[in-house]
This record gives C-alpha cells, structure tokens and sequence, in this order.
C-alpha cells in the first residue's frame, strides 16, 4: 500500500491523473528520455484495444474501410495545400538524414495525413460510382509541441490518433458525411460515457484549411474543456490542390468533396479522468480487461483454505462458462486479500468476487462492486444472473453520473461578469448570447478568461436575448471554457 | 478485364508480385512519392488483420503481453551499445528540426526496440518474480535501405513489424524462450501453409548485439529464400549496458537475460506468393477478408432474373446464419458475371457460389473452388455441410501442396558443383556438409553463388560426409540459397 492517492477533484485533477496512470500500469509517463511521449503498459493496452475495437465496430457498419498509410511526408507534399502547410509547419518533426547522408528532400513526421491520403486518392478515384469514399487509420501522428505536454492529453507523439478520411461527389454529400460522422462519435462517446457537448468552432479555431470544423468537447474534473473529436468539411481545398477530378453523374466534371474526422488518445484520458475516483481507475465494464477478479479469501485452518481455494475455482469457472465476460482468478498465496482488493481497486475492476470460508460455508459469493463501492452476499446459484444485472447497472449508472456532472457544470448566463464568475469559480463552460461578430467574441473571451469553444448546431430561445458586449440581438450562443 | 497476367513462376516472379498486389487492391507500390514506402489498402488491410489476429492469438495464450512504446529513440539510447550501433547506424533516418528548430539531441525512427524497451525494463522489474516477462508490439519500424526496395519485402517503412521483447532471470530461461519462440513462429507459418526452415545463423550474419540468431526462411516462387522471422539469443548485451538487475530466486543479483524474436510484412508477401497463381490470389479461408461470394447469375427473362435473384438471396442468408463463414454477396446489376468472377478471383475468394436460372429451378448452387478452378453442382440443404468440407478441403491441400514445393526444392549435396548447379539451374536450398570453419564458409558461398544461411538446430546423419572445401570431417551442414 502506498502513500494515500492525490484527489482528483480540483486543482489536484493533474497529480491524480499522473498518479492513476503509473499506479493502474496503463501509461508509463515522463521517464522515457523524449518529453511528449509515453509508453502503453500491457493493461492500458488493453483498455485502448477495447476502446478502439468499439470505434471500429461503428466505423465499419457505416461502411468506413480501414487502411494504412507511410508514416513519412515529403516537403512537397505538405507545402501543396498553402493553407494546411502554415497550420502546422511550425509544428512538424523533420527527418532530414538516412544514415549518414542527408535526404534530397526534407521528410515530415505526418502531423495528419490529409494530403497523403488526398494525393493517392487522384489515382485512386476518378467517378462518382467509386464514392462516397470512407478511409480511416488508426496511427501515431506528430506534433513538436512547445506548450507543456501532459500524459495522452497533449503529446508529441500521439500514439492513437484515428483519422477518417472520405471522398464525395458533391457540397451536399460531404456535408451529409459530417453529420454522419457528428453521429458516430456520438454513439461512440456515449458508449463511453463520456459526456460531451458538440460545437461548430469559430472560424478562427477551424482546421488549417477546412471549410468549417465541428468538435466535441467534454470537461476534465477540473472544469477545463477538452477537445475529443473534431470534423471538418474540407470543401475542395485538398482536391483543387492535387486535381482529384470526378466524373459526376451528371457527366460534368468537378473537384471532389471531402471530410476529415478524428479522435485521439484524449478519448481514454477522459474515460479515465471521468469515471475514475480518489482509490483509482472505474471501467465501465465493455472497456475493462478485467471485468470480475475472483479472489479466494484463506482460513486460519489449512484445509480450509484448501477448500475455500477448491471452491473459488469453481466460481471462477462456472462463471467463465455461463457468462462470457472477462473473469479472471488470482490464486496467488503469497499476496494478502487486501492489497488484492488494492491492486484490482486502482485497476478499476467493475466487480470483485470476494470467496472466503463463509461463503464457502453458505454456497454463496460476495460480490463487491468497485464503482458504489459495496459488497453483498448472494448464492451461487444466483450468481451468474446477478453478474449480469450488476455490470448492466454499473454501466447505467457511471453514464447517468458522468452526464449528470457535466451537465450541471453548462450554463447560460447573459452578463460578462457571470460569465467570468461562473469560468472561475464553479469552473465549466458557458454560453453567452452573441451577435456573431467576431470582434464581440474576442472581447468575450478576454473578459470572461475563457477560451471561445463555438456555437451550437442549433439554436433556439434567443427571443430578446442581446450580445453584451455590444447590446445588439444575438444570432446565437457562443460558448466559453477554460481548455486544455 | 485487363491484359493477361505474368506467370508467378521462375524470373517473371517480381512482375507478377508486383501485378497481383495492385489488381487485388491489397498493397499500393512505387506510387507514393517516398521510395520504399506503400499503402494497405482495404482489402489488403483485412488479409493483414486476420494474419495479425492469428499471432496475437498465439503471443497472448503464451504469456505475451502486448504493449507500444514510441516511435522515436535518441541518439544516446541508440549508441548505448556499441555494437548494436554498428549494425545499425548506417540505416537509420534521422530527426534534426522540430518545426524550423534543430533538435539539441537527434532522434532516430526505430530501426527495432531493443534499446527502448530495455531502458524502460530497468524502472520497471527488479525481481525474479515479475520474471520471465514477455512483451511484444506491433509497429512500423523503418530502415534507410541502399539496396533495391520491394514492395513488402524490403521496404524502408516496414508497417507490421511484431517484435517480442523477454526478460528472464537466467541464460536457460531465455534459452528456453528461443524456444518457445521457435515454436510459436512454427505453429503461426504452418497455419499459414507457408513452409520454412529453421536455421541458426552463422556468427558473422546474427543480430548486432545477439549470442546467436535463430531464423525462419522460406522460397519464393523464383527459388530465392526470403527470410520471414528471426529470434535471437540477447544474453546479457543490452542488460549491462542500461544496467537492468534482477534479485534471483538465490538471493544474489545479476544483469537479467533477454531474448527478442520478429517478424515482418514478408509474412504477407509469402502468403500471397506461395498460394497465389498466374490469375491472382489464392487465400487459405483463415486469411480470406471474404471466405464465401454468392454472385446471382441473370436470365433472358426479367420475371426469372428477379426470382434468381432473390434465390441467391436466400443462399446468401442460409450460408450466413448457419455456417459462419464471411460470406458476401453481389448484386450489382450493372456488371456482368464474368466480371464479377475475375475480380474475386484476382481477390482469391475461396468459394464462389453461382446461382443462376438452372440452380434456381433445381433448387441448387453451383460451387467454385478458387484454388482447383473447378465447380461442382449441389442441393441447397447440402451447401453449409459441403462449404465446411470445401473449405476444410482447400486450406488443407494448400498447405500440402505448398510444403511438397519446399521439400523438393531443398537438396542435400555432397560436392560445390552440385551445389552450385542446384542453385543455379533448379533454385532452392542447398545444404552442404561443413567442417564448422568460417573461412570454409566464405568460400562455399563463393563456389556456389549462395548466401549462408546457417546451420539446422540439431543434426544427424554426418557419418563419413566430408568438408568439400577443406576435406575434414563435417560437424553440421551449411545451408545456402540465393536470397532476397
């Protein structure tokens, strides 16, 4: 047992989340000799693979297709798109040399892969009976961060960054593909329990040469906004600079259309952050590698515990076979029950089968759920179905929680002041009626000390309502946060 | 329907690679604009899935754990052992600028993980009991290669590269990890059906840094060995240098023991270029993206055409709900069957399943085997029973027939002219008997017009055989072929 854990609540959320990640062994943080970049642990792994296979899943039923991509872009390539290249060329890895001789030409770690992806599209695609397109890949991305990076929130190397990129005929279909997309990371994040609010960012804040670019925010537990996911119609941008031409069913002949939407490690950073608590990790249970531990508790009396060990093997087997879920048994005789219960807590297990003499006496188990942090005792018999309803209601409850947090923690306020009050003291994300003007907004974020997160999709209720900066109707909400 | 395809076999082998990766949508080569670098496209990403799943499967029920560590190593790291160093210095790219700064310290794209993996093995096990430790990751590993690039083969991005990385508390234990590496590479290539030999490499060819390097190597269709997956013996290199100790079971203290094994994208070349014949791939059904295709074949009459064609459907959805298999369908009305037959056939579908007027009205389903290019007509109620026997039946004779290939290709000669005439004339594997001196070797591969590949784990049957360079008593064989 170690020093007691920080809180993570507040102003300690960076110590406890510094903290969780080494202590549960999911990320290994600040000891590998590169600043931004970490290490996935074998159990982390574990949670990102669960993570990403539910992504997948909803990827590929909407007819997405996975590829791979070289992970090196020419200087060419990158600077073709004026645009994209000044939004990230101050932030590129440039390999410059193989061995000892130095490139002819400069290479960049991809920072995003809009322009690989877009030039072999040309050569891929030429009539609309190909599209629409949907590519995406799961990949490490680059950036040379100069703010201070923080453990799979802001890194240089971003170890999970899944973009999908897709190619349309027309405006409309790309713009269709954007909704699609808002769609499926929403059901994504809502399988996560990750609650989040989805907000057309401000044209100053879009993606290095999109035509608009929606994200996803949620908040961290010490009320700072977190970008999760973000979509982008890219209009023609991209395929106007590599003259991607398609053969309309029109018969004309235009440049395509295109999205880009991606999601990044960010995504079990706020699984973590939100569901976890002061004793460690809470999995919802379709995210954990481990679902029930089953840990047999000895007697004082060795044949006892010969027995009690017998009959724990039985429940872990009987529940192996009739429930499908993740079970495992730690058998191990050197390590005491209680720091048993310590390792799987901070683990995050969402349930615990605690075996003792008791309950080897009674034929029954006591299940110990990691998340309300209870135990009751129920008969074997029972046990499977039990399993059943229990991880069900576990996985109820940390979504209902999570959203109810967060919710409480949005508000619309109509003066400056209450916005400023309520960004530092009860710390969330605002939304204060805007005249659209982007001068109000910038005056907005210097008042309040929030950084300006966009708008609604869709608004209504601004019956009456006026910008305050300047008095006069507002067209809409702008939302305000202090991020990461 | 395109010009007709090279032939796979003899010299026209490389055209024909190159020709069925791009007719079957798996691998893009020599079109993006870095030299040495390709794409998984859709289809091929499924074939590289499902061989990944495979091994995995293996790694993880043998202890493995899966992990994934960054991508960039720094210099220092990289030249901590010096003759690992060596080996590689030569092939690394470098990076130098972060945006428009130079780096203080260069970073290098990982040519392989050892030092990574060791420096981080040093923080994180001290003891014999976290003992044997067995991680493995799945990355892109890349190489600044002088000599000719091919697609998957010899690459300078190498994007499925799956290195396992042991600690152990003994030189016998991870003795005996080799060879339990040797064992999870056999069951993975046999299930596969690609045949292999397993050679230990001489002294002057093993990994920089090894005691010794075990080696998997296959023939291609031109009678090159390509090796396909090498496990080696670190012993103590990389544990000194980074000072990793281990508190063993005796109490004393000592540098720990690793081993670390991988294999690369020449997986999937072999696959493809083993089973494949002159009309495009030819799948094992374990490795098939789709294992069954019902294309619906059209009447003269438009009434019959809709009724085969819910007919098919109903083929499609029995073979769906009561087999199992990945079973698609195609009902594009546009193209014609003969198309739709070319293109699952360059695809390597295992089964097609034509269904057209006659099947309709007799109630049956034409069966195709990709692999003998036969069909065979059965009743609808004995399709599922018959595609398991098939497909049971294919994966079965592409395994025999791929070894009986590989066996008939290796030749145990007793004179240099033999050998030299075997790998000349009938390319394959020639196995010499051999006194054990290097210099004996070097001029046996001179002779022959072979490269070394090294000597079989264990050996029988040396009575009487002669040295043919030196004429002294032979104490192993030495394997050479010419080689990728």
């Amino acid at each position: 047992m170690s020093e007691k854990s920080p809180s993570k609540h507040g102003e300690g959320f960076g110590r406890w989340f510094d903290w969780v990640i080494d202590a549960a062994e999911v990320y290994d943080y600040g000891r590998y000799p590169i600043k931004g970049m970490g290490i996935w642990r074998p159990y982390g792994f574990k949670i990102r693979e669960l993570v990403l296979a539910r992504l997948r899943e909803l990827l590929n039923s909407t007819g997405h297709e996975e590829v791979l991509f070289p992970l090196l872009v020419t200087e060419d390539l990158l600077a073709k798109e004026a645009e994209h290249v000044k939004g990230f060329e101050d932030e590129v890895y440039w390999v410059t040399h193989g061995g000892l001789e130095e490139l002819d030409v400069k290479l960049a770690l991809r920072p995003t892969s809009e322009v690989a992806i877009t030039y072999m599209e040309k050569l891929w695609y030429q009539s609309y009976r190909q599209l629409p397109k949907k590519l995406y890949q799961v990949v490490s991305i680059f950036r040379y961060e100069t703010k201070a990076t923080r453990p799979m929130i802001r890194l240089r190397e971003v170890t999970t960054f899944k973009e999908a990129h897709t190619l349309h005929e027309s405006f409309e279909d790309a713009d269709r593909q954007v909704s699609e997309a808002v769609d499926v990371y929403s059901r994504f994040f809502d399988d996560l329990g990750i609650p989040y609010i989805v907000s057309k960012r401000p044209e100053w804040d879009k993606f290095p040469g999109a035509l608009y670019t929606v994200a996803f925010d949620t908040l961290m537990p010490d009320g700072r906004a977190l970008q999760i996911g973000t979509v982008h119609h890219l209009g023609q941008t991209f395929t106007r600079a590599f003259e991607v031409k398609i053969y309309r069913k029109d018969e004309s002949v235009d440049f395509g259309w295109q999205t880009s939407y991606g999601v990044s490690d960010r995504v079990i950073a706020s699984l973590i952050a939100i569901h976890g608590d002061d004793r460690g990790l809470v999995l919802p249970p379709r995210y954990a590698p481990i679902q029930v531990i089953v840990v047999p508790i000895p007697s004082s009396d060795e044949d006892e515990t010969e027995r009690v060990w017998r009959y724990a093997e039985n429940v872990y087997e009987r529940v192996s076979r009739e429930s499908g879920f993740r079970v495992e048994i730690d058998l191990d005789r050197e390590k005491r029950p209680a720091e048993k219960f310590y390792d799987y807590e901070i683990k995050g297990v969402p349930v615990r089968l605690e075996v003792g003499p008791r309950e080897f006496r009674e034929g029954s188990v006591t299940v110990f759920r990691r998340d309300l942090f209870k135990r009751s005792t129920v008969k074997l018999e029972d046990l499977v179905s039990t399993l059943q309803d229990v991880l069900a209601d576990i996985d109820k409850r940390l979504k209902e929680s999570a959203w109810r947090g967060f919710r409480s923690r949005i508000y619309r306020v109509s003066t400056l002041d209450e916005a400023k009050r309520h960004i530092e003291e009860k710390a969330g994300i605002v939304e204060v009626p805007w005249c659209g003007s982007d001068s109000c907004a910038f005056r907005m974020s210097d008042a309040s000390g929030g950084k300006t997160l966009g708008t609604p999709l869709e608004v209504t209720d601004l019956e009456g309502l006026k910008c305050p900066i300047c008095g006069r109707d507002a067209v809409t909400f702008m939302r305000l946060a202090r991020t990461y």
